[in-house]
């Protein structure tokens, strides 16, 4: 089983930018996070960090050529107004699913809409860094079930 | 550990409404899931379904008394327009986890907005009745790491 | 044939309740109507009448079990905000008609929005308890339209 | 008694356009359908169908001298943003039933809004041509109840 | 000096239409003022009436070709939506007032707009017949003064 | 003199919930402080309280009937969304007015908008528990004052 | 007859401010236009200039204890926002003519809501000074066909 | 006990201006009504009156020096607006309430938002003027709860 | 091959009408360059000109009798409003082409809605004449892949 | 040469108001800060504070005849609102400068609009007291290069 | 002739994407179509595809200086957000056409609005690949036109 | 003291884009100006340029490590949209100043909207390349004040 994390802006920032939202563990300890649940799932799983929405596009559609089974995507601000991100989404057709680590819904009103969220399987939001886990669990489990 | 499961107005209807858009399998069926993940996790899971928004608030103004330690909570329609829901959420300070089975964010735009997620620590979107044992996970861990 | 005409809050206040708005006919004169045109017409027809959403969706859920081939629903105000009748409305299939006394469209602006209205097959609006008898009319001629 | 049936544009165009929404039965068949209730009903049925906005309140207008004692109405899409219908409408006090085929609240949203509903009596919607023959039933029981 | 009135429709409904709005005297008595009014300015006044938006923008047109020096027009419900009348005025560089009999401001709020008057010289509205009369003061005023 | 004093949804959790917007006084208080009131007024006060939609206007339906004179309420969340509560108060013409404990226009958006203060008599905002007083003295004025 | 004409913010800086939208002439000869009005229809007109909302009000004020028979106002930049102006003219009860000297519906788009007009009895617009001399005559027709 | 109570624009028309919507009781009542208060309750009552934005900020201002311990304020229609206002009572730090003596949420759609009340203790709307009675009386126990 | 090109209001004023916005070539001229065009591609064209919203749904409709192929519509000012000739153009199923002569996205707000381009197959914008010419290569095409 | 600095409503309250948002100097404080500034510079500099919007257009249409040669304003909360003071600056020529001293955009919403910045040569936002420096640098800079 | 064709973010992805939507031709094929229209045009095209706005503008600004003398644009996604294209855009003279594969008006709402269109000169809508190919007429055309 | 300048996309473009919107110096000469400026007050400022989003993010992350104390940013067009900048910035806790060479608030409605002005400290607007200058001045300020 071929996972791939991707992560946008500034998640790369962890543990420096306004922790009291988004937690004090850096952007490595989520690496790890990862690196860990791989092996005891026994998946392999790719990780991306780019601040870049176009960079993110091409990972994305390179995942459609490198058997990625599954994609847990936290797209940072994009989240809010990257159609082009929701389009090279909705093309590729393994399951899907949008993380936020803060509960957007509590914040300010334009991280109140997803714009990617309707081409995803599902939404996980406002777990901390939990949600990349849970995340990794539910695709699993939708791969498993299909079989 | 005490959790409760809240659902809403015609989740009861589960494998009868709308199948393509909830699933084939019926409310029972979730309430076994239940029972089988709280013995597997060794913990306590009342659950509690009505139809009657002032009834929900009922059910979770007693959790305040009962001992409840954390809450799943999937308001259905009322997810959209109860904003009395919300203040009973808001005034029991237990984390408070919002399921939803299908992907609202699909579907009609007034289910685009979550009057209830502000006030709950996370929302779970899209990943099915595998949804609520995700919330199961995320509130466990959420009560270990405060220990 | 078995019909259900459920009506909703304040319905039960006809005859005091803003008479120049809907008539001064009360409650009672409507239901000794819905009799007599049951007779007249050999159906069968059940009323409910609640002030409580949540008893109303109960009420419909209830229809899916006893054998009810059509519904008219007058939702009264949850016409214009409860989505959750409207849930539970969409999971029932037989025929459905809106009913409303008055004419919603000459009132205050948020009567002119229904939140019902798309779940159902249609709407007969400002025909007073007429309103009923043609939306039994209509339900019949579908039933009959079908076999 | 004598009444108006008035078609708004491509209405004409039953039977041919969108049979899925508005049925397969043709114009010619609406207006058989119209002669057969009037025979029964022993009343007076006048048809009128235009494209023409203006056409159409020309014949409203011509209705207010020729002794016309109720009008059915189905604006078609003028409904959504006539005004001048509107205010032909206003002009003449007869008892008036504004009718549409299809359910137009589960159509595009510019559907949703009658600018002409506010100065009708009444509206049925989404009862296909038995729409027209309630309109009839409704407006035949509302000028008895006047005598 | 050649003027041109152009009345649309339901305005030759006066003094039959909603006469607390638009006053008692009817559409004859307006033509009648207007002609006493040509005689004793010593120009030249045409009138029109139409109720059909296409037939308007055909005299519009027509006053191209015609002479015309000066519009006045009463677009009645037109005012708030057609923007084909306004391309038509817009392209006729003679002066051009749009007057309204009733104070469409203390109207329903569809009334407030006027998509006409932005290719217009200038608006009269709320003063009645009188209104007219105003205009073509307005108008004549204003040729003179480009002499 | 006979008053009735309605609380709406989650008022009973005065002195648990959100103590920095609605004081540290608990329900309990409250009914006392009304208590007292009543016997310093030498009026009659009745009390309900509840957090069911359905059951606040079946109490306010009640009051038609048993000679209530006067009504306080505070909806609660309702304020903002039941259009059948509203009604409900729209059928009983006794004096009725709103109160809040907390200042709402100081809080979220959604909290500014009430459906409920269009069909009472006045509105008490954010003067605490002392609202509920307040408004006592004023129907009682109201009250002597028709005399 | 005994008129008043307010002329509200910046209107005294006639053909000083933007010539090419209110024209050449200064506020001078604008008081001399009407004064020369006042003169050839014998009849007294006050003029009043004042860049401050509440001095417009105090001075309408005014006109209910002078014996004014009439008002013509050019409320400026006020029309667009001053409730206050609004209500004062709501309280005097004489014919209200609202002035602009360009067509602002050509303008920016603040400047094509007017919260004065709707308690005015008309409006003048786009009609240069002119507008104040028609909006005279109005007045000087409406007083007299009262008598 | 130092009490201000300010009423801004057109309120000094009180038995002028719309008596089915103020009353009949003019501003003179009114003044005497709040003397015989203060004597009643032993307070000091200053009163002021202006129709303008900029004096009320002034008299605001000036209390801030002249030991001032609460403010009673009807800003009239400045309530809708005049964000100077609200600024100005902002920098005051004493109890501040707002009154209105009609039920502004049954008025125009502009009346049901204020501007000012956000920076105020409270607000009593529609029961007349007794209104500023009961805001006396709060704030008299406000300021009596304080020591 | 047959093809119907519709030109709606004010079209037939080209060369007249604003020649900055729309280029100095009359009506005549864009005729003779389709005759051209039609003789080039050796296909049958008809044209039609209307200023009138009900004669250009009457021909729309007549185009679905007499064998018409395709249809290039530049619907002039009805594009943004129309939504009967949308009707109209919705049931007629041959490959449709809406073309603009001048860019709309460049002019007033209103022109960048089209109510009838979601009924079309594509959409030219901004190419002068040339528009109908490409429109003409591109359904030519289109009816060519068909086969 | 010869500037004008203008403060709006409540800047006197420097020091006074919200010294969390606008700083703990005051009033005076800047009047020597800008007094420094003109003998540093050798300009002269006339400063004027008001709470009268109608003053303050006074006060700039002074500048019209005084030699002004710049002007630096601070409409404080009239910038959200007074188009009268938009028209007043309009009507001035010379380089004009809008100061916020503290950043409007991380504040309430209705603070975000400015309606006199786009008649202002450029805008200084959330520097504090220096802003006003700033803007003197700038229109000196503006009016040496135009030397 | 030099051409430039600009394909914006998931156009590669064309034959994979969506094909229902974007058709099943791949976009080699679309490269190759316009290598072959270049030879029978006997003109230069220079063709470039990212998924990286800032690339895009790059590319856009690189056009200024190798003397590209018309561009084609499909901005994809971009084309609904992207402000900072438009503006690259703004800064070349040359003709530009803006291409869309797909009819945009018939899918989600927010693909209705173009940022870039207003400042290209003209755009080609939902008439396939073969769009391109009309855009690239039409560009020589305007080029021809202009010598 | 070390600043860093960031210019977002299409600044590059300066003295070619929109000349009478930008002026006619290029962004060499900016380049220079920053230099000079730099020598005067012996800070050390480094420049970035850039069309891409996320290099600007990521230049924004750089300065985190690199020691930066002040940073001014134009971010073009993606001042408007760009809330993955807007996150950048707010992660950065040294003083930012936003410049803005035009006059934004004169331009199309979409510039008059910052997502980037509320996590900056100021912002400076419309005082052409004098506007970094000045920015630089402030900045100096703020540091020296911190000291």
């Amino acid at each position: 089983m071929k996972l791939l994390v991707i992560n946008g802006p500034n998640i790369n920032f962890l543990g420096i930018r306004e922790k009291e939202v988004y937690g004090k563990e850096n952007f490595e300890y989520l690496l790890n996070l990862l690196k860990e649940k791989a092996q005891k799932e026994a998946v392999f799983i790719n990780t991306y960090q780019s601040n870049c929405e176009g960079d993110i596009i091409n990972r994305i559609q390179e995942a459609y050529f490198d058997g990625t089974e599954g994609i847990i995507i936290n797209p940072g601000a994009y989240t809010h107004y990257s159609y082009a991100i929701r389009d090279a989404l909705a093309s590729i057709e393994v399951p899907k699913i949008e993380v936020h680590i803060s509960n957007v819904h509590k914040r300010e009103e334009f991280r109140h809409v997803s714009v990617t969220a309707p081409v995803c399987t599902g939404q996980i939001v406002g777990l901390g860094l939990q949600g990349y886990i849970l995340a990794i669990d539910a695709i699993i489990k939708i791969l498993n079930d299909k079989q």
